[in-house]
């Protein structure tokens, strides 16, 4: 597949949001769907659909759209769902727990392998379904099973500690939602994704705060 | 303040950002910022950040730069963190439990007022120093106390039943981290912000996905 080394990171952040809707998109039954009705639905304008996916490749037929489970499965492999990547969950506390219980790793390609934690009471349990070995395992499990992402859910303090401990392990990305800025010297190849709430909040926070002005303004 | 009402989505993503890395350049000591080394440890480009502020009025002197201080308070009042927004945490299971334990509500300016469950052994509770009461007195509660968010974290088949609930009872906005698409027909001003995990794993995908696919080059 064509493919252009230089996309943008606005374009890297939305086809995650294509693969969600177009699943959606699926459960309703939908077999084909123009760049129009596809933007729509995502507060996007069609030009800017084509050049997306104009970046990856010729997806659709001009005049005929796209076919809904041909585009989702090509936009899985570009996001890489089908290369079997391996996580760990490090730190099985309310976070870690409630991500290893609700969250469909294999939904998007990613097989849970194992869990670490230092709490005496959890270590040796499973979690849905999940083993969860001491941290003291750690560093072993993730050279010989070839851990491709370790989940860090630790407490902030111990966070930069435990990402270095995965670093040196060989793992390929960090999924971080410590809060924490981490720093991996020597390690400038290895992917730091980082969850931040508040951002999230604070957008919520904006839009909700404009809307306020907009009604005082139209009480005036 | 003069403001553009018709701000871009994409740039009121960024304001949070912002937000952030200004208050670590605040923890650093930094007194006095230009665009170039803001947008730098930002990985945007300086213009970009000279018009996002733009939108919102002028922040920087042409060749001083901005002073941390200033613009993180000027971008807070934009976020509306000087508001005194009101939320609720509805679900107060392990990632209800882990929100409330680890996420500071207050840094952004919000007031966690209480929690909302149906499980007995939490109902009368406290989790960090929230109070968790029986869901049937959610309405009331956010009645009475003009409660202005309800952050949803119940499972996903009660999501949209309980989100009908917060807006009947009249909140601004929802923080959704269900998963579950909502539908609330009849109150369109609510905001709904929605936390997907899957597309920020997605994108580490894509992330070490290239970079295997580098390494796999540089060897051939």
């Amino acid at each position: 597949m064509k493919r252009n080394s230089k996309v943008s990171t606005a374009v890297i952040r939305r086809l995650p949001r294509y693969y969600r809707h177009l699943a959606e998109l699926q459960k309703k039954g939908v077999v084909r769907i123009s760049s129009g009705a596809l933007g729509k639905s995502m507060g996007l304008t069609a030009s800017q659909i084509r050049q997306d996916l104009f970046c990856f490749g010729e997806f659709g037929q001009q005049g005929y759209g796209y076919n809904v489970d041909v585009l989702r499965e090509e936009i899985g492999n570009i996001l890489g769902v089908n290369r079997g990547h391996t996580i760990v969950v490090v730190g099985a506390g309310n976070l870690g727990k409630a991500l290893m219980g609700n969250f469909k790793f294999s939904h998007i390609g990613f097989r849970l392998a194992a869990a670490f934690d230092i709490n005496e009471k959890t270590v040796g349990t499973t979690i849905a379904g999940t083993p969860v070995y001491h941290e003291d395992q750690l560093e072993g499990f993730v050279r010989s099973h070839h851990v491709d992402v370790g989940l860090l859910a630790v407490p902030r303090p111990v966070a930069q500690s435990v990402a270095d401990k995965l670093v040196n392990a060989g793992v390929k990305g960090i999924w971080n939602f410590t809060n924490q800025e981490l720093f991996l010297p020597g390690h400038e190849d290895v992917i730091v994704e980082s969850v931040h709430f508040s951002e999230s909040l604070l957008a919520l926070s904006y839009m909700i705060s404009q809307e306020e002005d907009e009604e005082k303004g139209a009480q005036e």
